[in-house]
């Protein structure tokens, strides 16, 4: 591995339910996040049962928020832990993941 | 980072076809998983060459299916390995990762 | 964990527009990638600005293209950076996973 064109950064993956997820985008924003995906989820189970996409009320919807940061980041984003959880995600994770272009992820 | 708030746990990722996810989900229920998220695949090239999703049939649809557990359930997984094989996954990846309320990971 | 049924592999995950994505995925091929996921994406911000799937013109959808393979395809990938970013991805991180089937991920 070109180590020199990698730079360490923590990977956070948050599922939410999508009428939620400006909730966590806005938190992310707001923490110094310089950026976040957001993928579709087809259907879920967690502790509310199964969730399913395109039901008629799109209440059920839920989405995957992916954002790259610093360990800064990462730090902050858990600190504020009692605002995201207010978002009642389903799943908030942290794993390490190498970019390029750090300075891009801040 | 917070150490006290995270919790290490196993994120495992399985791409597979769209009609045997429900047997993927329906071993990691029966294992013990606590959750899964299924994600829509949009295409994909692996042995049998590219898979485009929205075809007509269907058929060559794939989803990713997440599920977030214990090391314990990560290994359960892979000791059914013959059963989970049977459902013809592309993809069966294991990393490490963090969450938050760990015990909602079983 | 089974760890004679593991093999470590790199997990290399790219956001990029979606009108680049064969740019990328043909990159992948080139480079010996022995198959490659692209997952839909939702929406996104990044140092453009916001972006959203779905707008008329489409030019303004991302994808997030998976691809797991040995550390000599990272590597390469990473050595092929100059070409990549040609495709100008939003995203390039690299992550240590472990996969069954090892032989299939080359």
């Amino acid at each position: 591995m070109n180590e020199t064109a990698l730079h360490a950064r923590k990977r956070i993956e948050i599922v939410v339910e999508a009428k939620r997820a400006d909730d966590v985008t806005e938190l992310l924003d707001r923490l110094g996040a310089t950026g976040w995906t957001v993928l579709p989820v087809a259907q879920g189970r967690g502790r509310q049962g199964i969730r399913q996409s395109g039901d008629l009320s799109g209440v059920l919807d839920n989405v995957l928020i992916l954002c790259i940061g610093s360990a800064g980041l990462a730090e902050r984003v858990l600190a504020a832990r009692e605002e995201l959880l207010g978002a009642r995600p389903a799943i908030v994770s942290v794993s390490e993941c190498q970019v390029l272009r750090g300075e891009r992820f801040g």
